[in-house]
């Protein structure tokens, strides 16, 4: 495995459709289909799990439904086992809730000739207003 | 390689063990210790670089000198070949600037009983007070 050249690309690309589906309130569960049933972790707002029946588990249990979403940056790096590391910020409000900032950190693990997210860590940074 | 069940100590002793140095400004280019010389990626503010010499050269350039931190939250994530994945987000004051929410992504690598920082994405987040 080696530097992936399209990372940038890949990063980019896998965001679009990431957050296509999660916003998605009828779609949303699909998103379990990027995590491996053991060899992922997530950390939402702080609480860590593994594997995909609990992060499928997780998202299940969020009550919103509709998700308005600006992303503002999308900062992706290869790794040299042929991954993408990519950092989102941006901004999301859930139904009629206030606009919150948000911060998001994938890590895309290649595997036979596709990518599963070995790493998620989600953060709304309420407090962080300049 | 496999999990470091300590990721969470780690994690937290890094940020604090880097920041401590990068904060100083008579001490931030000792920062590059943390690098390799060839392996290591940096994204500053969306500008991608490799390897110490080039960060170097990127810290040694930043014109503020003192910085005012505060660090809201550290998650930490243990990765499968023995690393930790660090996403950290604050507020920093740069001089007698404003202070502006930051956040920073690194990727420990273990190597030889030690770490290195392979991956590095730091943003500082203007644009996102909620």
């Amino acid at each position: 495995m080696s530097l992936n050249p399209q990372y940038e690309e890949i990063g980019k690309g896998f965001v679009q459709q990431y957050y296509a589906i999660f916003d998605d309130p009828a779609n949303r569960a699909n998103v379990v289909n990027f995590y491996s049933a053991t060899d992922s972790f997530m950390t939402f707002e702080g609480h860590q799990i593994q594997g995909a029946p609990k992060i499928l588990e997780k998202v299940q249990s969020l009550s919103f439904q509709k998700i308005t979403r600006v992303i503002t940056t999308v900062d992706s790096q290869p790794t040299f086992d042929g991954g993408v590391l990519i950092n989102v910020l941006g901004r999301l409000q859930c139904d009629d809730d206030p606009p919150h900032a948000f911060s998001q950190v994938f890590f895309l693990k290649a595997n036979a000739g596709t990518f599963f997210v070995a790493h998620d860590i989600f953060r709304l940074n309420i407090h962080n207003s300049a």
